[in-house]
């Protein structure tokens, strides 16, 4: 009988850290891979905290750089845009003028990607990818990629394209940030090495639209993010 | 109105110049973009012939490198596998020990990345990705990330991501290796300029499973290949 294993699309943020959480105790640390994409965000804060995350939970951490891919790409995300990172919620941006954090089909690139590194890792084995994807991501159709119509159609796409060797799944598709945190704090997920904020700066900035969300995620379970912030 | 761009994924071999050579003929050389991808492979013959066969369509060739995506995959096809590219057709090889040629997902990370990389070059226009695969790649099974249910379903994939602004067509996935010929000696595609052989000798070795291919839908068309064989 082939082997199951898991690997996980870990950026070190909140969401991808409570999916390993999650896809260790679901399948035990040895049988989990995780693995950090670098795709030429402004700031290497998040991958840092994905090693952190990683050793927390004792899985390998596989490192994939797709940079080059998006050279060119418009978006304020990255370090050669021309755009800063704007401030304000999605539902701002979105009813301004269009996401502008949108990396060209991400989700879809890191996800076949992982697909490759998974049966690179063990050919023999059955894979779950795990992706960190949550209903807050697709709030007003900010990232397509995100939503549960594309995970349930990239799932079917990885599945014909492995010999049904590999499945993704998004455990947290239907969810919202709160949920996640609330399932993450049960199973203690070590928040305190995980890094959310879109700048890279010494403490997260606490205005960008992530930060927004991730600070309320948490006053909505009546706890206190162990992260510090710059604007209290 | 947005303007409609293709983008072809080329490797240099038979198939995909052919696939550009439609492409340049549906959209015009101004509006195509190709991309050749390196993942590794034994060879860089492919790749010069990528070049030579983008430069007579004037299109603009990208380079995208997933060598290290693949790193440890146990491929016959990739530099540091043990294993030798095997000799005799693909039904040979899988009636033997299943085929040794199948690179993981490569056809859906080449996919996804050629989407990305498409928004990044113009994110404003609408896009099609040119894919060569035909029904011959897909005989018993060979390799399922060249399937006609595959290619719908990262079509479905890859629209549901990108806002719908990136659409997948393989123009040649009902027909055969003869019926690409036959499309390509009629509207002149450069075969003298391609290469198919899955070893880098200096010609084509005339007895891997793809030089097989090659050789007979040419004599289906009453055809001899431009490019010489070793094996006469």
């Amino acid at each position: 009988m082939k082997s199951k294993k898991a690997i996980v699309l870990l950026s070190g943020g909140l969401d991808s850290s409570t999916c390993l959480g999650v896809a260790v105790k679901e399948h035990g640390s040895k049988n989990v891979h995780a693995v950090t994409v670098t795709y030429g965000q402004r700031h290497s804060k998040e991958t840092c905290c994905a090693k952190d995350v990683a050793d927390h939970y004792g899985v390998s951490l596989h490192t994939i750089d797709l940079t080059e891919i998006f050279a060119g790409a418009n978006c304020s995300l990255l370090s050669d845009s021309q755009e800063d990172v704007p401030d304000g919620t999605y539902y701002e941006q979105i009813h301004d003028k269009g996401v502008s954090t949108y990396v060209p089909f991400r989700n879809g690139l890191m996800v076949a990607a992982i697909a490759s590194k998974a049966l690179s890792i063990d050919g023999d084995a059955t894979w779950t990818v795990y992706l960190g994807v949550h209903s807050d991501d697709t709030a007003g159709d900010a990232y397509p990629d995100c939503s549960e119509e594309f995970v349930g159609a990239i799932n079917n796409a990885v599945n014909i394209g492995t010999y049904g060797q590999v499945s993704v799944i998004a455990p947290f598709v239907g969810l919202h940030k709160s949920d996640i945190v609330k399932v993450g704090l049960e199973i203690g997920v070590p928040y305190e090495l995980t890094w959310s904020c879109y700048k890279g700066g010494e403490k997260q900035c606490g205005k960008c639209a992530t930060c927004i969300d991730r600070r309320e995620a948490f006053r909505l379970n009546g706890a206190t993010d162990p992260v510090p912030y710059e604007e209290q």
